[in-house]
């Protein structure tokens, strides 16, 4: 197939022709999800041998013939029997000998194959190449954090200037709420788990050739380094896997948050944040002078198109009696998932590390409110000095201060009710209201306490 | 990229190995979509011409060079300058001389091409895809429709046994709802529009060139045999691609219920009907004996992966002030829908095509319940009769009927407060009770009904 | 109960405590549901008369007693016997002489009521309640868009500035949009139906007691102003409903946009447009100065939790063979989409109508980017005065208008290439490219169209 | 409001019937919510006391008023300044002395409490009532997988007749899968976290009051018996509250996969088990011989109502900068989705417990098969004593068997290819062959394996 005949614009657009390309299709791909299936059998032949059901040499030679089925292969044999799982078992009985042809999917059921292999690509897929990728990211985040701790921005609350924090601050909360997401990932992975127990769950066929078949299951999950499933029908229980996705569907949720930040930040009344653009781009194919938030704006769309698909999950959680069929080509999709957090978090990355942060630009809008900031700290100071009504007393002076257009400070020290109170500030507290800059609470301490915190918890 | 490297099963397993690939590529590939947009810029030259903005000689240089244009080389472009349309338009000025290269996309803003090529290939789709192959099942369901609409079968209402219909009647309803959903996607693609409005929906651009820019817009639209939009921004609005998306995944629901039902009755204790089943086919991998619905399966677990999606159309409906680029990633998979669905009509007429119908199993699923069917025409005819507490009188014989395990009919005969009234009864009232076979109200009439009807609605 | 123990915050919060409360219940509280479903009963014992299976006297004294049927009575009929409509029916018939007795609920399923009452009392819902509110505020957006239909606005795509339009022109694409969303509630709503087709849909029990049953439905369905399924089984298919759902969710979609816009318009730095803000009213519990746009922040949060009831809708597509019961809890809920509908319309009409419009940030916003806006301008009447890459040119120019900080009409003045072709401009053109307010396209003239446009199609 | 004015069917119909009303409103209903908040405020006090900020005997005259407040005054006060924390701190006011006054709510921020009393409350809900509701079920579950542990039934998958299981180890798989959502909302509810850190996260106002504010915030949350926030803005980050969410959710698809099992066993031709029916219950309204699987039914109804709720938790993890309020109204709907899931866990608790298995009819629907069944083990007991292509062998046997309705050992054992291998099994071997009801491989072992570990690992 002509690439550009492809439908998926992963395929055609953004997976086939991300640099990380080649890491993702060894768990991603079709390729790979035949390679993880042939590695089960390999292992199934492997533990039949350790069990004495077979010879070593059997073994052997139906581990290296797994080595060598192609997808290719597999998918022109289901042309013929219509069942793949046992296409690939006849490709592989193909490369070994007559005596070795018996034990090849010995036993098996194709969901103990299929669910099997899932599980540990998967798993290879979190460990290998999106546990990395969003650690990276964390680290620039990290940085940027750190960098800016002391950048003072205004707080926004409501798309309205609130309260001063710092850059880094805003920054660092994303720090903690993707290092949450990286923790659940990480936990999750590890509960996916793999079966052994047969057409139903009973073991039924293992019965025949085992003394015990939960032993047998056992030993082919430790092979591979996977946990066996607690209960199995015909396949593993939805859930441990429905918590992956869960994890990466709300770890997407924390890009899409972030993005939508960013690209607020970079609105032309606003102009804190710009995307690096590089000298050829072009903005706009009718205004020449466009730079547009375009990475920030694709990750948010990623999010819109994936994470609607965990309905999908959660109606693959019903799968009738021992099972139906109705979740197999449901998930066959998942791996596009895993592809679409990858490409947007690579993207967040290159983009975050080369973002230019405008101090200027921030100064400004802080300035901008600057004068109504002392709004909190002063009602707050007067309560503490003991004014019994503070917060509707300063309310009315804001909306006194703002159909005047005069300072609230101005009009608070020529406030005569308020002047015995004002009198009882310390230097400090003074320096605060005439300085609303100095108002930023504990946003550098913070920041490098999220920072620290999280550089602990993930080992990094 | 190797076919089994792609991550998309759409496109390594059912679309790219379908035989109507050749057909489907022609509207929902990467390749389609880029000669749909070098079609709109065609279109645009001409009109262009017509307008005496440029000559005919340079609109028909345009024209040719459009058709030329491959998506391989505007992605090779792209990844130079970053801008997709602007990249299409950069190789079609290539492949016009000095005179012509300023009028290739003149004036226009990408979405003007972007949009308004969508809106094309997705009607063409409708047209030539979509509509034939939902058409050619509606047919199928007709025939079979007509054909068993005097197998008497047992209603089924949760899941127990209701009262008798025929089977024929049964598909009827189907036939009803894919006509009502055949209906609503031929209504919803004759209002998808196209926009030529420029970058912010204003005309500014064009303002600059011509007398009436809405005039010009429709004669654009006019020359691709679309509806210009009422009142677009930089993009066509959302809502008439929505209602079409609404139609196709509310037309999924009807062939996922229809799936369920058949599937169901395919169940090892009904055994009504069967999916044909090749001579080498392989049902279960462990177990030889079996005989999977899996093409019912399949769209059933097809309508779980894509029904989700529409939560993504309604948040693309949100693109803030003159646009945003959040809906443009993820608008590119909408494609992958009509593949879907169209796969999956496909997969469904082959099947039912050559499904059998087991008459025996199903006038013994019948049978079984008999005894119990006459319960409401008992009732109603008591009541008709005057019986002023019928339905709770005949409630009490059946429970009667269950504990003792004796026929209603025949305890209702001993029943001396009955006596009087079933004397009252007709030759053919007294049939009915005797015969519950008989008891299918119209459910042959009302087949030929439906069938008729639906045949003059859709001029089939 | 007491309402504040209530659950939904529809009912302690939003819907109870709405002005329009009482107009609301009469169609979407459980009392508005049995009242509906006693409408049936009704127009069933009248027809049962014009039939004569009962006479006159009978129909009459059944439609007094549904008149005079409460839900309390109804829901403790229904602890008794566990069956709801039956429970309806019970207390019917409790209301009437023995003679009458039987002949209510005669020959009817439950669901030849439920669903005749719902489609009913949603057809209702949406004449006198919806649609009214959704016009009321189609008028106010008219009357908003016609108003500011000159006030220059800067356009915005992807948050940057774009174009100049005007801020009646991008009120009027929402006229347009909430006009079409208009439309398609008016169309899905007239295409509900009811049906009374029995248990099955064979009519069984009515094919004992009429000639033509179909006939008899449609008599029913005439009565009720209301068209009759032209095939269903226990139920109405469930497309005409979904496509209503589809039409209302859709519509939400369209006041979800609207309030993005207008909650960005109100950010800090924008500060284009305000909420009134009443004198007592608190922004933030502690920064008293605070102005926040809660109600369109409310609207959006609303479109958040009923936008995915949608995959209720779909999911409730699928019913076994004739019917099962698990649509039954989860229609239940439909009734609040309408009422968060019709919420959040009253409420935008409410803000709108009073929300104050700052043409001096307006025009100061446009200013700050007025220098760089004349960059299309110059680029299409570069081009169309022969210049083969003006694009490019101009984009470079803007490049070094950044930075260097300089206007760009300056620059091309300065530029040689330039000169040639700015000496061939108009006057007309030369004015725009010095006052870029003046390149707003059709902006008025669009604003006035598209008004009357949808006037002419609603009939308002 | 008369309740059956009431639009949610939670409020008119299900939660405030239920026998738990009591129980639930604790936590999930309005009252909850500010007596909560009130908690939240009567902690800051004592807190504040703890500090030194205002006297002990202020910090118990706030908390004995926090006592005090009802919804109904908060409610009438909001009307009035239309700010609801605020509103609730007025009524606290006015319950204490001029003293008192300034520390009440002193120097927090409305989502301090907001989403502190929250994160409580669910908490609360959890442990009080959700989790005592889903253990008690699986104590229900636990006891019918054992009482029925080797009761054999057929497996099925894809609805077809696969190996032999017994009912109590299909019973175990949902021992198992809801032992293990049991876990992960117990894991979920734990991470639940409140907040202390101000306006916009950075502790501005507590920084004028306090040397150490994090620590500050740790004292509430300690007196709360809360972990606290690891960074907040505004509010607490949306993760910890998805997770458990997701787990309540999936905790529904769980219940729903059981409840489809059970309504498929209770179809008419399958007839395993049956729910209770009351005498005095009608089945159908117009059936009366109709025993409807209604309470399963209602599961998986209520599973489609509230599973597709994720998306707005998906969609309120955005939230803008330090916050928009777009979550507000929509978090507010929460608590339905855990009254939904504790009463579909109460249901199905009543409905299990009296639940009626018709081991005849388990046996019938085996005995119907077994001729079939002995496929598998005929093939891998071929294989294992040298069969080279047994798989084949026997799926063609089979084929032969169904044309000519003959039993597949029969067919095997008049194969001459066959005799040779039939003589070497043993004789266990081939009792299986001739009693498949003894296939049932570990079914018994295991499902007391499976109650074990879920009993040890949930301490019941």
């Amino acid at each position: 197939m002509d690439s550009f005949d492809a439908i998926s614009p992963l395929d055609y657009r953004y997976y086939s022709r991300d640099k990380n390309f080649e890491l993702l299709k060894q768990f991603l791909s079709e390729n790979a999800r035949i390679k993880y299936q042939a590695k089960v059998e390999a292992a199934l032949a492997k533990v039949l041998a350790k069990n004495k059901i077979c010879s070593e040499k059997i073994a052997n030679e139906i581990a290296k013939a797994c080595e060598k089925v192609s997808a290719k292969e597999v998918y022109e044999e289901e042309d013929k029997i219509r069942h793949d799982v046992r296409a690939l078992a006849n490709k592989i009985r193909e490369k070994v000998g007559e005596e070795a042809k018996p034990f090849v999917h010995f036993s098996s059921t194709s969901y103990d194959i299929v669910d099997t292999a899932n599980a540990l690509r998967f798993k290879d897929a979190a460990e290998q190449a999106l546990l990395p990728a969003l650690l990276e990211f964390e680290k620039t985040l990290m940085e940027l954090a750190l960098r800016e701790k002391e950048t003072v921005q205004i707080g926004r609350t409501h798309g309205q200037h609130a309260e001063p924090i710092t850059f880094g601050f805003a920054i660092a909360s994303y720090v903690s709420r993707l290092g949450g997401r990286i923790k659940a990932i990480q936990y999750a992975k590890e509960n996916l788990c793999g079966k052994f127990s047969g057409a139903v769950g009973a073991y039924n066929a293992a019965s025949l050739l085992f003394e015990n078949p939960m032993e047998f299951e056992a030993e082919i999950m430790k092979e591979l380094g996977l946990k066996a499933s607690v209960s199995s029908t015909q396949i593993v229980e939805a859930e441990p896997l429905a918590d992956l996705m869960h994890a990466i569907v709300s770890c997407f949720g924390v890009l899409a948050n972030f993005s939508d930040d960013m690209r607020n930040l970079q609105r032309s009344e606003i102009a804190e944040i710009g995307e690096e653009f590089s000298a050829r781009q072009v903005g706009s194919s009718t205004m020449p002078q466009k730079r547009n938030p375009i990475n920030f704006e694709n990750v948010k769309s990623f999010w819109k198109q994936f994470m609607p698909r965990m309905n999908t999950v959660y109606m693959d959680q019903i799968s009738e009696h021992q099972r139906d069929l109705t979740n197999s080509a449901s998930q066959r999709f998942l791996p596009e998932i895993f592809a679409a957090l990858f490409l947007s978090t690579k993207r967040l990355d290159r983009v975050v590390s080369k973002m230019s942060v405008d101090k200027a630009n921030m100064k400004k809008n802080f300035e901008n409110s600057k004068g109504m900031l002392v709004a909190e700290p002063l009602y707050i100071l007067l309560a503490k000095h003991g004014h019994s009504n503070a917060h509707e007393t300063v309310r009315e002076l804001t909306l006194k201060a703002q159909a005047e257009k005069k300072s609230l400070m101005g009009l608070a020290k020529e406030n005569k009710e308020l002047a015995g109170f004002l009198k009882k500030f310390s230097k400090e507290q003074l320096e605060i209201l005439e300085n609303p800059e100095k108002y930023v609470g504990q946003a550098v301490v913070k920041t490098k306490k999220i920072v620290e915190h999280w550089k602990k918890e993930l080992g990094i």
